[in-house]
């Protein structure tokens, strides 16, 4: 399978790292093809890495990651181009935090609408899946640095999109429990755990923590 | 000690019942005194319970419990008055859920402030205390309904007034596990975990879970 990765920060160089270790070609894309990032990336992780354009990683993946920052992630899109874009699936990891008026940050978008539904209504034909946007970069593709039970959320208005995902999440990034918390729409409650993720940072003193749903 | 709950619904009776089976004197409070719920409450639970107005159950505690709903919250305390409020710790277990535009809900306040806040500024000097408002009432009161570590956050401006909120969650409702998130600014979080848990709940078809933080 053929990956793009949108993307070049912590969040984007994990997950494409993750992918090129089960055996997947990955191309990370930025504003612009040789970005120093996505270069440096590319050049440490073998034959399967490669860098380009976010168009260029848009056109190459069969599968795509959004792990641009939140106010980056339609630019980035409409830098792919819908065409390149196509019906493929998105997974949407962005969180739409703002930081422009100082910390905490706030979100840009959130309680009757999300980045999630706004990257869709943008590209109708995407299949977009919200999907580990929950978790600190290390936990979302080694789980197991969390002990007990912890869960990663899905939303997706596609049956099919979120199946490939959810095993990809389960078989290959090792996740126990994937709760599907049914269409799009629910990535306004996925989106609006990050100011209490936030605070729970706050707490513990450490991003490394999830989230579990008791029963 | 003697406690005010205010609110006759589900969440009300059932904080207040429970204060009744600790041996704690309540009174139940609504917008006028002799509510047929408040009154049915009261008569069937026994010589600790008594019932009035918003007022009168400010009045009457000196731990308070805001159980009203996110909408009625601000009315049913002015209608209690600042003065029968005075410096008081006020437990808010409410959310502000906006139920106008039909399901489902919005939330009339997030993101750069929180009912909880909106309460603090109207009555600066009560002690606000925002927990409990993350779960489903049974489990509020009896956290052993759940199997399995999960947690109950609490946050607030007046460390006393925490310390002594955790105390009854610990010793009186059977709380293992209470999460301080720093000042009542957290609250936005704790109060956007909302439209998230009621996607959680439609997922699992079922209330009766709660969240925990995996480490």
């Amino acid at each position: 399978m053929k990956t793009g990765v949108l993307g070049t920060g912590i969040v984007g160089t994990t997950i494409a790292s993750k992918l090129v270790q089960l055996g997947i070609d990955v191309k990370m894309g930025a504003r612009e093809a040789g970005n120093s990032k996505a270069v440096a990336w590319s050049k440490s992780n073998g034959a399967r890495a490669s860098e380009g354009s976010f168009a260029d990683a848009a056109t190459f993946g069969e599968l795509l990651f959004n792990c641009t920052s939140g106010t980056g992630s339609l630019p980035a899109l409409e830098a792919a181009g819908a065409g390149n874009l196509g019906s493929k699936i998105l997974v949407d990891i962005s969180n739409p935090l703002d930081f422009s008026k100082g910390p905490p940050p706030s979100l840009s978008v959130c309680n009757t609408d999300s980045l999630a539904e706004q990257i869709q209504r943008a590209f109708p034909n995407l299949k977009v899946v919200k999907a580990l946007n929950t978790m600190t970069a290390a936990i979302m593709v080694n789980p197991s640095l969390i002990k007990g039970d912890h869960v990663v959320f899905i939303s997706g208005n596609d049956a099919g999109a979120k199946n490939k995902v959810k095993e990809l999440l389960t078989s290959g990034f090792g996740w126990q429990q994937v709760l599907d918390l049914g269409d799009l729409t629910a990535a306004r409650g996925q989106e609006m755990l990050l100011p209490f993720w936030l605070r729970v940072y706050g707490a513990l003193q450490s991003p490394m923590f999830n989230f579990n749903i008791a029963r």
